[in-house]
């Protein structure tokens, strides 16, 4: 579809917005942005600002680097939470899925992304000295690597055991494995092999 | 996921906000608010800001209905255009998709959807009166049906019919066949039916 053909600037320049953001193609960011012609003045107003606030407003957790609407967020402030058991993810959205689990009582440390070095990221763009200094100064008994099994995820898991390796804490990492509910014959032959050596003791109670 | 697991109160109104979008459910929403928080402050603000100023700001053709810029579209203003021909379809969309073939030299009339009991949209809710005024008022010749081939397509081509048979104008529809480049065993009944009933001379010129 040629851009030529659109029938207002108004609507090309937030057609142009809208294709910028990630998997919405250009058609896609048509229809969305009818839609909104179509919507409610107020609710499309509202819909504007709540990005904007949520950009201009937004902090992090001093403790964590999680998103927070305060100084301290709420799991890193619980008295419920176990503070010596810390565990690492690239962001926000592990801590979610971590805490969807309901399984995990320790705190979060969030890095904000993985050293990759095609991207140009390296260890000082992510709060990598700030897990330094928090093992230092807090009562730290272990650190969970929870990051992605990419060459990426291993390169900071790497790189973080060699900054944490003198301190005297424990340091694990997720259990690997062919995923519950998960037919053998499609698991791929590295996890299946991977969780052959790892093999745990069958216990009836806990599958 | 559950709701109660987002860490900030303003992450979460900015993924109700975008999960509002057809086609994005809450997982994608959350992919796209995290991106722009990640994205410069000022990106974020003329995102935002576009889609504000289009919803406020967009005006209609008085002629045709179609969005535009001005009080008349660059279409119903051009001197080149064929005024007596008249191509009714149901959104800027269609209009778009039409102009994108290069093959029209006409201009449009936008109903701004179809008749459809189902959503509660009757006749009175399009722009069928002024496609009425207009044949009355203009000299049109021949008036093009371009609406889709369902159930609401059909009835609001009948009830335009019903309304514009006592003018003195050609109505015609688009031509319905197997599409060009398709391979005839994928083409359903219907079509291949209509287009076997409706087919044309065999001009290799045109082929």
């Amino acid at each position: 579809m040629g851009e030529e053909n659109y029938p207002s600037k108004l609507l090309k320049d937030a057609v142009d917005e809208l294709a910028k953001l990630p998997g919405i193609g250009r058609k896609t960011a048509l229809r969305l942005a009818l839609h909104l012609l179509k919507d409610d003045e107020n609710s499309v107003i509202s819909f504007g600002q709540s990005i904007i606030k949520m950009r201009k407003e937004i902090t992090y957790c001093k403790v964590c680097h999680n998103i927070s609407d305060e100084e301290i967020c709420t799991v890193c402030s619980s008295h419920k939470r176990d503070k010596s058991l810390v565990c690492v993810v690239e962001s926000t959205r592990d801590v979610m899925a971590i805490e969807s689990t309901q399984q995990y009582k320790g705190v979060y440390h969030v890095l904000g992304g993985i050293i990759s070095p095609m991207d140009g990221i390296g260890p000082s763009d992510l709060n990598i000295k700030s897990l330094e200094e928090r093992i230092s100064n807090t009562d730290i008994k272990e650190v969970i690597l929870a990051l992605s099994t990419t060459m990426e995820g291993d390169t900071t898991n790497f790189y973080i055991y060699k900054k944490l390796r003198n301190h005297n804490i424990k340091l694990s990492t997720l259990s690997r494995g062919v995923a519950i509910g998960d037919e053998l014959e499609y698991a791929d032959e590295v996890t299946l092999g991977r969780s052959l050596i790892n093999r745990t003791n069958f216990e009836p109670d806990n599958q």
